[in-house]
């Protein structure tokens, strides 16, 4: 599918929405200064347009296969992830010692957003590729990472994370694979692994895999969790792949989506692994693999809502039907008004939900850079918000698109099915958007709110200061903020978490609403309050913020009405 | 996949929701006693249940097939149609006259719901000749309904609207295939029909279509449009199958969902045809076509949406994962209040859509019977709501039921992709959503919105009287009735239709969101207000019905915010 990266659109929201210039000033990304930006921006959406955006359909249509114990991938894909990584992509944010770009996390993002954009299935290898490489370089023994990052970095090793097992899914705690230690310092990993993206491939040298298991003894649930790195062929002395592990691929699933990705099941049958952290501190290890996966993930959707825009957007104002409503014009759908709502409506979510992603980047970013508390909390407040929203949205924008393509929409062919049956899993893996909820609502809000409060008072502040040129904005931002400050104390006073959770969802959604009007109105300000941004900006504020007072209504209402339901009243 | 009917529910909705005992007692249905109904509704589950739900995933893997020219049907679909016209599904409310059971409208509703249910693409065929027998019955001359109705009604010939031209879809207007007379007062039809369901198959004796075409010098547009009936084989004088009619098979589509169901090109090419109806009044009788389909469409989404939730709640019920939180729980994911609240929304909105199917199907029985304009404005009134609502609650619950399920959810093996999958096109044909909330706020308002007023006079009433007992659900029930009303008068103030219709789909989706919260409240206080279903009540109430302001405002919001974008803007 024709995909046009929209480079301008970032670096609008770079300079004036999502304070990227603090990152490019701090010490630590100073070689991120605007011009290398924008070359990497620029190159990289090339390649997105040129290399991957062809790959969507054929790799819909020519899927991924299992042939005779081997994955086989569509064609196309190989040479993508060789572009990807002579592009830069998979080692934009990676360490300088071990061949990474050092940039900031923020550029990856909008990297990530492309490739999703251009062919979701060409981005999932490449996400695993950065998140292995930042956990390798936070928690592996030296020699590990001059090793396999190089590697990683340079799309000669591919990789992947290991999490679940067939009773293990959310409940990441209950993985059974067990890995015994070996007289040598390493370990052996028994265990079947389901649902693991990219889990092979025929044409990369190797394969790292990242696994969570249980050592002997090792205490139940999360706690007894460690983390292992498994590469398909061991490394000899000399670094080159040497004897094949004891890794089996079972087969890859027949899915909805992603029919280009290989989700494999792996067995491991006394597979040769490196212990990764210390013993039973795997989950804290695999979680600055998922963070940054999250943040990718909600990329994913961000790209794919970009791109069903773009392309619902072209056949509306091509596509003749009716009478036209517009005086002079040309008939063209997009001049009939529920058609304009849709369109309009999408192209608000999409820029509200790119920008709580960036802030969510730069948050991260100023974090590294500053080691800040106020970052990190600001970080990992938002990660679960950009994971959830940025996959809402791209799942809400494809549908949508399908809708304004009319009966085409569910014609394979349009390819506007292809982009709502690709972002689907968006909303599960990596953590569920309901888990992303619970996330918020649990551990993000157990600072008593401070983190969230702290943001909602920027909201404010903003708002306030908006007030005498944009009243009809501020106005409703502001108060929005307010019935959110509101209900997040009472979420906080709430001590039944089973109370909390029942509203959770609603809350993060909530949350996004807010910041989307928040981010909007820095938009309009920024181009002194006239043009074509404000008036997006009234269309989100008018038409779409005042959702937000529903989802609070739900986000409040507690969890006794659910519960009064008995399992039986609910299957009767 | 596992289906079972749910009669009993459909029995507590007749009984004490929509007033079904009214139908029952006017004379034109005095035939359908309570006993009568409840039989047709539990052989017609049985048969869902036995014979069309282990048809729907094969019928996925299976697709229907296209073969020099033929179209091969999945395997066991014919048979499912013989056990369908067996079962009377075809002929429930057709004309007794000519061989159909003459019950109301509301027991095929409830019929074509199961259907679909059980298995959509199955559903489908049977829906076509339901709405062809009305039209046939309504504007064909004696001798064609004598001639069709019964073959239509017994399943030995099939049905197919043809509406779609390649550049004339939802502007039906445009519609370019010409029928010129012929000497024996037959027509010859020449053009190209796209998108046309069933459009062929290898079992039936014939296929009867019928066709909107333009009479030679017609005006233009709507106003020039006259129907036809179009058979596959014209039949001889003994009403046998004869030569075969000049219409060629071009294709069929490769769609998203319905594998098992043929959407046709059809190739015109001087076919005979019959003029039904007056000339250029085509539109006129195919609207009593597709207002009966659009209300089977609704219930297309209503079946899928039920079926979806039976599915997630049995996988909801056996999955285990974490830690329970319910003391004395078994672990089962639906302990988990987030689970539990999809679960809840689930049901609460399923009872709702369900119950504005079937108010509508009554209000249709009672203009049916009585002739009274208050019903048939009823009618009018709810059918667009009844399509939209039941197939936006189809495709929101098949969307949650791939949630509950997690990675399993995207995997095609489970099921769960496929319903949300089948009900996507839903949305789209007899009439998009956007265009039934354009005939809401155009054409159903256009009486000074009285219809609407004396429904949302019926509200408050109940709302009222159960003020007493159910406080807390009457009262936010009256206060949304009143919220909708002072929005239906600013919607019917409004001289601008473009600044209706830039309201028009969240309007028609706050008229369901205080519809739902109505019907609930009748059902609490049928049970005494005490009980599931007051339970249910309280989780639509209080965690749902609060969306229609969000909704309302977005209805009154005017299309001048979206038309302040340019279509550059929309493209920057």
């Amino acid at each position: 599918m024709p995909y046009h990266a929209p480079v301008p659109e970032y670096r609008f929201l770079l300079d004036h929405v999502v304070d990227f210039p603090k990152v490019a000033a701090t010490d630590r990304f100073a070689e991120a200064a605007p011009d290398v930006v924008a070359a990497m921006l620029t190159e990289a959406g090339r390649v997105c347009e040129e290399v991957l955006a062809p790959l969507q359909r054929s790799g819909d249509t020519q899927p991924v296969r299992f042939e005779n114990g081997v994955v086989r991938l569509s064609p196309g894909f190989a040479e993508a992830y060789r572009a990807l990584s002579d592009g830069g992509f998979l080692r934009v944010s990676g360490p300088e010692a071990h061949g990474g770009l050092g940039l900031p996390i923020t550029v990856a993002t909008a990297l990530n957003e492309m490739m999703s954009g251009a062919c979701l299935a060409s981005q999932l290898s490449p996400l695993m590729a950065q998140g292995q490489i930042e956990a390798l370089d936070h928690h592996a023994p030296e020699w590990i990472k001059a090793l396999y990052i190089p590697k990683l970095a340079r799309g000669e090793w591919t990789a992947t994370m290991n999490l679940t097992e067939p009773q293990a899914g959310s409940d990441v705690g209950a993985a059974a694979t067990r890995a015994e230690p070996a007289d040598d310092g390493t370990y052996r990993l028994t265990g079947q692994k389901i649902y693991i993206t990219g889990g092979d491939n025929d044409f990369a040298d190797n394969v790292a895999h990242l696994v969570l298991a249980r050592l002997p003894d090792a205490p139940a649930g999360t706690k007894g969790i460690s983390l292992f790195l498994v590469p398909k062929y061991i490394p000899r002395e000399d670094g080159t792949p040497g004897a094949r592990n004891a890794i089996r691929v079972v087969g890859i699933e027949e899915k909805l989506g992603l029919h280009a990705s290989a989700t494999c099941t792996l067995a491991y049958e006394g597979a040769t692994g490196w212990l990764i952290g210390a013993p039973n501190k795997g989950m804290r290890c695999m979680f600055t693999m998922m963070n940054n996966a999250r943040l990718g993930v909600g990329m994913q959707g961000i790209g794919v809502a970009e791109a069903a825009y773009q392309h619902a957007l072209a056949y509306a104002l091509e596509r003749r039907q009716g009478a036209t409503p517009v005086e002079g014009g040309t008939g063209a759908i997009v001049e009939h008004a529920d058609v304009r709502r849709m369109l309009a409506t999408m192209k608000a979510e999409l820029f509200a939900a790119r920008a709580v992603a960036f802030a969510c980047a730069v948050a991260i970013d100023m974090e590294t850079a500053t080691g800040e508390t106020g970052w990190a909390a600001r970080a990992a407040l938002l990660t679960p918000v950009a994971k959830a929203f940025g996959t809402d949205t791209g799942r809400a924008l494809s549908d949508t698109g399908i809708q304004i393509y009319g009966g085409m929409g569910v014609i394979e062919e349009s390819g506007a099915a292809q982009y709502w049956r690709d972002v689907r899993v968006s909303a599960i893996y990596e953590g569920t958007n309901g888990i992303q909820a619970m996330d918020l609502v649990g551990r993000k809000l157990a600072d008593g709110g401070e983190a969230a409060q702290t943001l909602i008072d920027e909201i404010e502040a903003e708002a306030e200061a908006a007030r005498g040129d944009l009243p009809d904005l501020a106005g409703p931002v502001w108060q929005a903020a307010e019935e959110l400050r509101e209900a997040t104390e009472a979420l906080v006073a709430t001590g039944d978490l089973t109370d909390r959770f029942a509203g959770s969802v609603p809350y993060l959604r909530a949350v996004a609403r807010v910041l989307g009007g928040h981010y909007h109105l820095r938009a309009a300000r920024a181009e002194g309050g006239a043009g074509p941004r404000t008036a997006l900006a009234r269309v989100y504020v008018r038409r779409l913020l005042p959702e937000h007072a529903g989802l609070l209504a739900e986000a409040r209402a507690g969890g006794a009405d659910l519960y009064a339901l008995s399992d039986e009243d609910l299957a009767a």
